[in-house]
């Protein structure tokens, strides 16, 4: 090989992760900058606006994590409604649970989808699953008119900036909460707490205006930057983290990061991620 | 600036971590190459062998995990021996605790403890502390006569590779835990689940056939391969982790990572980990 590509993706000033890449495609959707590589260890890899959204090797983590808790936390969850989340992974993971009845899935751009339909068949297995309703239309409107109509709201989101931005308003967080029903949870990405800490307070000062309990846990998928932070918030007031042992033991779902102990474990918060969202 | 100098490590043939850096100095000792560099979001970056060992915005995630867990799940912790820990940053949290009577330290490499001493002051702070002993010889070799003089060994080594090697095979194992007093606890840094699994389960294995207990803990520093583990290693069979909550208490020191609920929370192992180490 006489030529390597890079992809460098800097989380603060001087840091961050790099792969080897032979670039697959590159386009501007409506939206964003849509790239996809294919890499050596990682498969495929997506980037939005050039921050990886997903690596074939270690969406597990996060997807686990952004599903599997919040349905496991919930006592009778069947209808999910899934903000983002264009390669389907996300939904892939909701509808391996026999408990979920229906799913909306509101993804702001289709071009991502169909990139992934052609090229992480992994992620998008699901996607014509006919629990889920695929909707191409702005998450941020999509909740505005909603009431009391999901059990769980799942904001796959990316950053708080460009389209991301309006995901992360406490205007779109009342909105959520008004559409989930009595019991819901909403979960959300809430970025890493070390590489941009000023993000993550943020979005839990916004939160905690809205609901009346919010909790984070956290988990690390190696290609995103360290140390990653999800906020669990509840509708009603909630004294402690429910986890429905007996539908985790009935499904009998093998998950290749989450796991009972994950369940509890992932609430341990580091002391300075306890101070950043005080 | 009309150059750019980066720092890439891979930790898989095509993933890695990325650096912007202004190289301060890299040269051989004996042992290894030994380069550092300044950074301006993680500020210094001390680097073996072209592997990361430190950076001081990051390094505290790691120290508080290899030194305040052991500490705090052994009952009454005097003597300690750091194998390895050339930067100082793992003497500088053992000697918070005042519990901590007597430290041996034995870095085989005299050159990375003289560029600590200039370069990184915050993390070998502590290296002139009259209750330390430091000896510049081989660990490996070091533990061959000892029998039953610590309460706590702390492996803080480079990879098992070249100079860090032999102090992952069963007959270190083997001598280390003849060092260990009764009650006595031997924690290692045992590489990353996700980019070098077939380390880990090798580590593990060995682990396993010398100590009639065996624990693993996660945390992760950001500038490490991702996910990182820690074996905690008991002499005599013990079924559930310590924590001396009232020393703790009563110490009442403030770390930026490790808190009371890291302490129980660490040992959630991701189901892959389960299986990589079981």
């Amino acid at each position: 090989m006489t030529n390597q590509v890079i992809y460098s993706e800097f989380h603060t000033k001087s840091f961050g992760v790099t792969f080897k890449v032979e670039p697959i495609l590159s386009y501007k959707s409506k939206f964003q900058q849509i790239a996809l590589y294919d890499t050596e260890s990682h498969g495929k890899l997506l980037t939005l606006d050039g921050c990886v959204m997903v690596t074939e090797k270690d969406e597990f983590i996060y997807h686990d994590m952004i599903t599997h808790l919040p349905i496991y936390t919930h006592t009778n969850p069947k209808k999910v409604l899934i903000i983002g989340g264009g390669d389907g992974g996300t939904a892939r993971e909701v509808l391996r649970h026999s408990s979920i009845k229906s799913v909306d899935m509101v993804e702001i751009d289709e071009e991502v989808v169909k990139v992934a339909r052609e090229y992480l068949p992994t992620m998008s297995c699901s996607l014509d699953d006919e629990r889920l309703n695929l909707y191409f239309e702005d998450g941020v409107e999509w909740v505005k008119n909603k009431v009391e109509e999901y059990d769980i709201i799942i904001i796959d989101s990316t950053d708080p900036v460009d389209i991301g931005e309006g995901l992360f308003t406490k205007e779109f967080y009342t909105n959520a909460k008004n559409a989930l029903k009595e019991g819901g949870i909403l979960v959300n990405q809430s970025e890493s707490p070390f590489c941009t800490p000023e993000w993550v307070s943020n979005i839990y000062k916004k939160l905690n205006e809205v609901f009346p309990t919010v909790k984070t846990y956290m988990s690390n998928t190696p290609s995103y930057p360290a140390i990653w932070s999800f906020g669990l918030c509840f509708k009603e007031e909630t004294k402690s983290i429910n986890f429905d042992e007996s539908r985790y033991k009935d499904e009998n779902l093998e998950f290749d990061y989450y796991n009972c102990d994950i369940h509890k474990g992932a609430f341990a918060l580091p002391s300075f991620v306890k101070k950043l969202i005080k």
